[in-house]
């Protein structure tokens, strides 16, 4: 299964049940009475922990031990767990031999370690409809900020033109991510990378979205890094991955400067120090690394793999027509797209209601029906304002928007699912999103310190 | 009870229980056959988690949510325990009213924020004692490294001297750890920070080694800055801190650039792109927070406020007794010391055995007695270095040396514990240090990918 064949998959029937995740049981008070169990529809933002991944954690955490220098039976058993981690997601994301793989905190990490990373004089291109973790961490570098495609082709046909006009002889990177946050579309990763690399340009795929929906074979892609964060991936322990080449990441300084960087520091007999810094992935892993979260993604990885995406895909398309159904019965919703109906996806939709504020309507989710969505820019400001057909300086603060009823949405809804969500949960949405639409919130709503909340 | 008065507290008997953590059943197998409780004795390293943090967390994962604009009863909650995380460990270090106080993932990452903080023309005072994440993420600014003192009054009076040589205008910055990571002794950092603040200088103190085993007031000790890791504080789960002074913090550059740090971004007119960043501790916390992490730490503040840190102190001391007396009846052993035997310290020694090597004596601690400490130059080389009277251009590798039985050592050996150590580890520690040089190794042992591991 690669990520371009998945526009050619039937709705299939949700043969098999989700995979079990922390929190499926956890009910939550409705403002109108009684309790329900919560729809945690927010997995773009981050999903809950795997059942497998939390059993993992808490069978190893009794073994936690100090890693790398430790004499201790469990320093070097928590430094071969850790070092295996690295291996176990570096075969899940398929690798070269010879790439590195660093663990870093989240996405946004992993894409500012990069950014530190670029040789001297790198050209960067990024589309305009990144979300802000690929956007702007290339503070350093010449940017060139790419407008919204309006179809796949349009994208490779934008970074073609964009290419073609660079200083051939100069480092340049492409950063693009897998699927989108706002969307859910799939971006041609593969035609991307082929259009880069002809140019001479390398490229970065941010797989935060795309990870934990498909697999995703750096190798198949032909994409010269990839980056995702373990807190989406089903593993909220805060680590994420940068991996690939190991040549840029080998010249660039040391991302944090500290222990487990440094091979050797000597005082010079000027006063000074002199440092040897290592070359392998440890160069950008200063400081105690963070065993559990990394364990964690390796336990992630191994569940995803296990489980079979064939049928993990199958099964999100199922809850993604369901979804997409839902939402089209009502006039009132306009779902926002950059590639239209026919793009493959994952289980990521934003909408806005007509005649419905966005917090307002995201708070009634919550509390009429114990869904949790997500309303705003989404962190991915230029996009939502170019799918709003909004005005740029009159709007996009994150803070929430006032929420008086009827008033016209200044940000969207964004709902969001994977592998955990239970069919109950999406139709419990669809059918949340027609009562609102038809009958209207049953309570009132205010903002208090940034928050949607019920008057109480 | 402050830093300063430490080093009036008599002996006190162990009169209380160590605080449960996590492995405190776990049993390694030994070498010369059977099994015995893990002695985890590097807690400098890394310290277990306490049982206490371990179910918090427990108890808290089902609950995991998206923070932040998650509009879901989640994501709410998990908001507000994060943000009631950080009140929590802002006032476990009894912080200023307007402190800021940022997540990060260690003391290192602290510390390389502060340094990116820098505001420009900085000048850094630092001692050559430090660990590395103190003594090397400084590498844009003016460094100066201070001569290693052998008194407290010594260190003083060597930073009075600096500091009185610089230029008085600019900004300066002094940055100096709590206790030491080889030697344990406590740091006289109010009076440095006295020092530093009459010329004109700030100073940020390295808590990683001091937090866990003693009381920390930012007021009480007058530092514009603290930082420590949660790893070292009994909750392992990724996140450290840095807390003070707001204003170096908003003025700087974003540490990460990337969504939750951005407030607004806009395209401009001309392709490029327009960010205002958060002025509040967000700005340097791009991308998704580690809630869990965060509140891992929180529950570690609590729960050590709650034992009493009095206690706390007394009983470790005991312990501290009870190592120095043991190790100073062996006379093959040699304790690294800068300050002398009557300097106040935690729980942290470190030593040579004359006829061993580090990596060796380490070594059969482990296969032989189940003890788990650390052997190296525990990144700090010019300290250890120094201690070690040693030649820096012919040893300091981060990497093991041979192991050959006999051999004089080039590293040295640490052991350390705190809260959670129960007499019997200690008292096996000194009982396997006299044993192993009375008798020698029952085993031989040799170097294996750069760890030294029994002869199989």
């Amino acid at each position: 299964m690669s990520v371009s064949s998945v526009s050619s998959l039937a709705a299939a029937p949700s043969v098999c049940a989700p995979l079990s995740v922390l929190g499926r049981d956890v009910t939550v008070p409705l403002v109108t009475g009684g309790e329900v169990t919560y729809a945690a529809l927010d997995y773009a933002a981050s999903a809950p922990a795997l059942q497998r991944v939390w059993d993992d954690v808490a069978a190893y955490a009794p073994y936690y031990g100090s890693v790398h220098r430790g004499a201790g039976y469990l320093s070097q058993l928590s430094t071969d767990l850790f070092e295996n981690a690295r291996r176990t997601v570096a075969a899940f994301l398929d690798c070269r031999e010879d790439d590195q793989l660093v663990f870093t905190r989240s996405t946004t990490d992993s894409l500012n370690l990069l950014a530190a990373a670029l040789p001297a004089g790198c050209q960067v291109f990024v589309f305009e409809t990144e979300h802000h973790a690929s956007l702007l961490p290339w503070r350093e570098a010449h940017v060139t900020y790419l407008d919204a495609p309006r179809t796949p082709a349009e994208a490779v046909a934008t970074l073609e033109r964009a290419l073609a006009d660079r200083d051939p002889h100069g480092p340049a990177l492409v950063c693009v991510t897998g699927a989108s946050n706002v969307t859910g579309e799939i971006w041609p990763v593969r035609e991307l990378a082929a259009s880069a690399h002809a140019h001479g340009a390398r490229i970065v795929l941010d797989a935060a979205q795309l990870a934990p929906h498909h697999p995703v074979s750096v190798q198949d892609l032909d994409v010269d890094w990839v980056a995702f964060s373990g807190h989406k991936l089903y593993a909220p322990f805060g680590s994420g991955v940068l991996a690939g080449r190991a040549d840029w990441l080998r010249q660039a300084d040391p991302y944090l400067a500290g222990g487990g960087a440094s091979r050797k520091v000597t005082r010079r007999t000027d006063g000074g120090v002199d440092v040897e810094w290592h070359e392998t992935a440890a160069r950008h892993e200063a400081g105690s690394p963070n065993v559990i979260g990394a364990y964690a993604v390796a336990s992630a990885c191994k569940a995803l793999t296990e489980a079979g995406f064939d049928t993990l895909v199958a099964r999100e398309q199922h809850l993604i027509d369901t979804v997409r159904a839902g939402l089209a019965e009502v006039p009132e919703v306009r779902v926002l797209s950059l590639f239209g109906d026919d793009a493959p996806r994952v289980g990521v939709i934003s909408f806005v209601v007509e005649g419905w504020n966005s917090s307002h309507f995201a708070a009634a989710l919550s509390a009429e029906y114990g869904i949790g969505v997500r309303d705003g820019l989404f962190c991915a400001h230029p996009l939502v304002r170019t799918l709003l057909g909004s005005d740029p300086q009159t709007q996009g603060e994150c803070g929430a928007p006032e929420a008086a009823p009827g008033e016209k949405s200044l940000n969207a809804i964004r709902v969001s699912f994977g592998a955990g969500t239970p069919d109950e949960h999406v139709e419990r949405f669809v059918r949340a999103v027609g009562e609102l639409v038809r009958d209207g919130a049953r309570w009132n709503y205010r903002t208090v310190d940034g928050r949607c909340v019920p008057v109480t």
